[in-house]
């Protein structure tokens, strides 16, 4: 796809489909949302490039919220962390920057480098780091092929600035993660900067059209009371070779949800509707990253999975998630360069410490929701 | 003072000084020699140099350890992490650094710019930021009196390093402390970038040969079997002008210790010797701040408080006090630099929470140290 211009009408399908490809996570998209609605609205612009069209030597850098999402609640995103992220890094780098691209398209972050680009008047490639969200800053593709990190900006609302100029991806994250908590657990990182041919090898391509499409099938689907279930599969499916499964539809029984070490961490049991028996079992760390049928993986990382209303077909963030939801989960193939034996030792369930083997959902049949009779009288929920 | 060489022989006396400048904090002094006499023995040397000899334009960098002093039990202070702070503060910079200084005189921090001098062959100014130590690093004079932390440095030996951009002096502590907790508490600093003629206006002057001085004095009293306290007294008061007082001599009665948002936070209470009846309670965080005598105040921040053993005299940190320790307690008068208004509105005793006016000791007439009879009838111990 050529590169376009993201019209204000799209943001809700861009917000719809990031939400829907955050496996649970990547931040709520609705402050998100309203801050780049406002910046369209009062007349700024912000093109789409396809990673195609990159110069080789372009210099493109990564961006996104990092720290509680809970804060985006009662705060919005301020103007001030994003411009003077984007700036210090261009003033470390001494050159200017030519594109912007999402660490992650899940969730809120996949619509923070329109924000960023908005206010700065510089373009976003369609294309992440992750193709959905995940909890560190270090899962991006572009990590596990081997970029570093370095130098990682991270600014707040509060005029703090600060760049970590050495360490492992995985020692830059630690000190993000502490920094982020110091700076009010809100501020706005650019890190990975990448030339234009390191983009087209190890970012995950074209998931800003994806999620624009899966939220304009999706809608579509609703507006003309079709399934948008299917409307998602002949998108992905048929459209991209990505299979999509419907895992089970039933209702939220439980929902066990801690905070440990910055990271929202818990399960959730669904069962059928109007019985108690768990039959599913969810967990997730941010996002969720394994789902079991009676014990046995039915969906695993980095295959997405996400939890959408049964009604509405919205995604469900994993801290949202609320007993007594009617809820449709479906799972969603990750992109190949996620599911080589290199990405699945950063990102598979292994990584997570489950252990268990990935098996992507592409190659399990999908099985019938309704595998059961409910037999209320045998009913126990499992804490 | 001209210009001297510190010899291998004076690294003891220099230890003996900054402890006791220490007011209890600044790290113990035992990790610091360590590295520095071994540096020394190696033929490494570093030079002492007057502020007063400072071209006015020279680039000055302040130096020093952040952390739990108590990961400085397990561990020495690593070359890597001080050449990588300094070597990223020359490379911010764009050009050489002509001289180091201590943040603070007090404690282990104050052979933290000899270590860092004989490893990169810069010298030191005979100066610092406290002329004792405190918790924060924005407790330095140049922060009183005007000048940025920016940029600051923080690098491990885990080939971290990061540099804070952006922030007031306060902001860039909190995440100074955060970086350092997410590095493992242990980690230098290079910050307070300032010009000689800046030094010579607001570093306290002179506090290298000071500790020197009283390292000397203290250990020369010893061998002849005079009396330290007599010997400090001599140097300080007539040599220098600066008020020496024996706050109170007995025993530690009780030690509460608490680690309070990575500071060592509590009270030692003290008796006559073979009595329980509490005559001198003392607060510290990390640093002795206020001694009170039957609940009034006779000595407190910015003055020094030490508390040395009885026997040799040495100073005791506010986490190594014990049970059943003779000691003297000690107030040396702060340089001017830091009582003034501004000074003691940043560093004073209500800047702690103590709802206290501060008192210059050169203000108080020394109390005889025996004030009342021990009445073994009547003890009792707060609590």
């Amino acid at each position: 796809m050529a590169s376009f211009f993201l019209s204000y009408d799209q943001i809700d399908d861009l917000a719809a489909g990031c939400s829907l490809l955050g496996s649970g996570g990547g931040g709520d998209t609705h402050a998100f949302s309203l801050v780049l609605r406002s910046l369209l609205a009062r007349g700024r612009r912000v093109s789409v490039v396809d990673p195609d069209e990159l110069d080789p030597e372009a210099l493109i850098v990564n961006v996104g919220f990092v720290g509680a999402p809970v804060t985006l609640q009662e705060k919005l995103i301020a103007e001030i962390e994003i411009v003077s992220a984007v700036e210090a890094m261009r003033r470390r780098l001494g050159r200017p920057i030519d594109a912007l691209m999402a660490s992650e398209i899940g969730g809120g972050n996949g619509l923070a480098p329109f924000i960023a680009g908005a206010l700065l008047n510089l373009p976003v490639v369609d294309a992440d780091g992750m193709g959905r969200a995940f909890p560190l800053s270090d899962h991006v593709a572009y990590s596990i092929y081997g970029h570093s990190a370095l130098p990682t900006v991270v600014a707040s609302e509060h005029g703090e600035v600060a760049i970590i100029e050495a360490g492992t991806n995985r020692q830059v994250e630690r000190l993000l993660r502490a920094l982020s908590v110091a700076m009010g657990s809100k501020c706005f990182s650019a890190d990975y900067p990448l030339r234009g041919a390191d983009v087209r090898k190890c970012a995950v391509p074209r998931t800003v059209s994806l999620a624009l499409s899966i939220g304009a099938a999706v809608r579509d689907a609703r507006v003309h009371y079709g399934d948008p279930l299917n409307a998602l599969r002949r998108l992905l499916h048929d459209g991209r070779g990505l299979a999509v499964s419907l895992l089970f539809e039933g209702t939220v029984v439980d929902c066990q949800h801690d905070v440990r070490a910055g990271f929202g961490v818990g399960r959730i049991l669904l069962a059928q509707p109007g019985c108690d028996r768990v039959e599913v079992a969810i967990d997730f760390q941010n996002e969720f990253l394994i789902a079991r049928r009676e014990g046995a993986p039915i969906a695993t990382t980095p295959d997405i999975i996400s939890v959408t209303d049964a009604e509405t077909f919205r995604a469900i963030s994993a801290d949202a998630v609320r007993y007594g939801q009617r809820v449709k989960v479906i799972a969603i193939a990750a992109p190949l360069l996620m599911c080589t034996d290199l990405a699945l030792s950063v990102v598979g369930p292994r990584a997570f410490g489950f252990d268990v083997d990935y098996r992507s959902i592409a190659l399990t049949s999908e099985q019938p929701v309704e595998t059961s009779r409910c037999a209320p009288g045998t009913a126990t929920v499992s804490k």
